[in-house]
């Protein structure tokens, strides 16, 4: 995505109560941030997001949290968030670096990660900032529950192959469901929700390619 | 490969006395035949046999059976394995069609499944007939060791790519490793043998893919 820095963003977006600063406080408590005991998925990239809003909206019995790290980023979420007419209660989201998430999260505090359509960082020297690189599974590792599940949507084949590798040199996880074709992957395609990218690059005819990953 | 019928080939494999008929005489016996225990790996769709035979050089102490299901491709190999001036005595050649190979082989028997460019069937209503599909590794569960490993490599990014896909959904093999570029990987290049296939493919410029799949 491109960024445009947007002065005052950085204050702005915890004028909205779903926006959590210093979230290392509900380490282990977010069960008792969201008042009920049920399952927290997580996305790691959200953007301005669509995809978790309308996956709240859509699902009251699970609690999300979409998480991005740049406040002008951010800021366009909490705004369309803070637009609807019934905001959903089960979502809130965090400004951070996801390389740092078990400062935020217990082991076996999430059930599910979402990364969708992430930044390829398409230079060698950058692979350890993708965040399919065998590093960022540690951290999933490190808050996922034992049978949690990350997804992983993209058009960039050149990330997507770079993950399928991840995860076939992974010991903890490993890829238990892909296509390189979603939308016309009956079973894996069906309640997909489309973000803001996928419905543009879908529309110009790129194929978006998803896998899902476990441990072993 | 393209086909070129050779009349008399049927009859003529059999005039070497490394080309098994009726393979399965030795089902359950095949260490017999090599006359020791070394393990025994085969290539399944050996085409003119400069891969497995070369293999059978450098290895001494492992047995290795080529497979062909066509007599006039078979035929290639056996001229150039009796043309050899010490052909290895641990490399026999079967011509049988893969989709039965557990008439010839008792389950563990097999400890390595070499696929090497395989015809890739790229009209779907033939994906079964597809070396990698789930079908064939029902039947190299049926003959493999318990770690044993199937070592699949192709140029063709569609039948790899499917290939992925089908091992993401397999409950009993997964991938252990995976390469989109095999010369220009060092670990997983280390000791490769090229096949004629891949020498004429690489040296257009082609990438080779490679993975490696174990039972989970």
């Amino acid at each position: 995505m491109r960024l445009r820095n947007i002065p005052g963003a950085e204050t702005a977006i915890y004028q909205c109560d779903h926006v959590v600063a210093k979230p290392e406080r509900y380490k282990n408590k977010w069960k008792e941030l969201f008042g009920n005991n049920h399952p927290i998925h997580i996305e790691i990239g959200m953007g301005k997001g669509q995809f978790i809003t309308e996956l709240a909206l859509r699902n009251p019995d699970i609690n999300y949290i979409g998480i991005e790290r740049y406040p002008s980023v951010l800021i366009r979420a909490v705004e369309k968030y803070e637009a609807l007419e019934e905001a959903p209660e089960n979502l809130y989201f965090l400004c951070v670096d996801a390389a740092y998430l078990d400062d935020d999260f217990e082991k076996g505090e999430i059930d599910r990660i979402y990364l969708n359509f992430s930044d390829p960082w398409p230079k060698a020297r950058h692979a350890k900032r993708r965040l399919t690189s065998k590093e960022f599974f540690k951290v999933y590792d490190m808050i996922l529950v034992e049978d949690g599940q990350v997804e992983f949507k993209t058009d960039n084949r050149g990330l997507f192959d770079f993950s399928v590798e991840q995860l076939a040199e992974n010991e903890v996880f490993h890829m238990t469901a892909c296509t390189y074709d979603l939308h016309h992957d009956e079973s894996m395609n069906e309640g997909n929700i489309m973000t803001e990218y996928e419905e543009k690059f879908s529309g110009m005819g790129n194929p978006i390619h998803k896998l899902i990953a476990r441990r072993r």
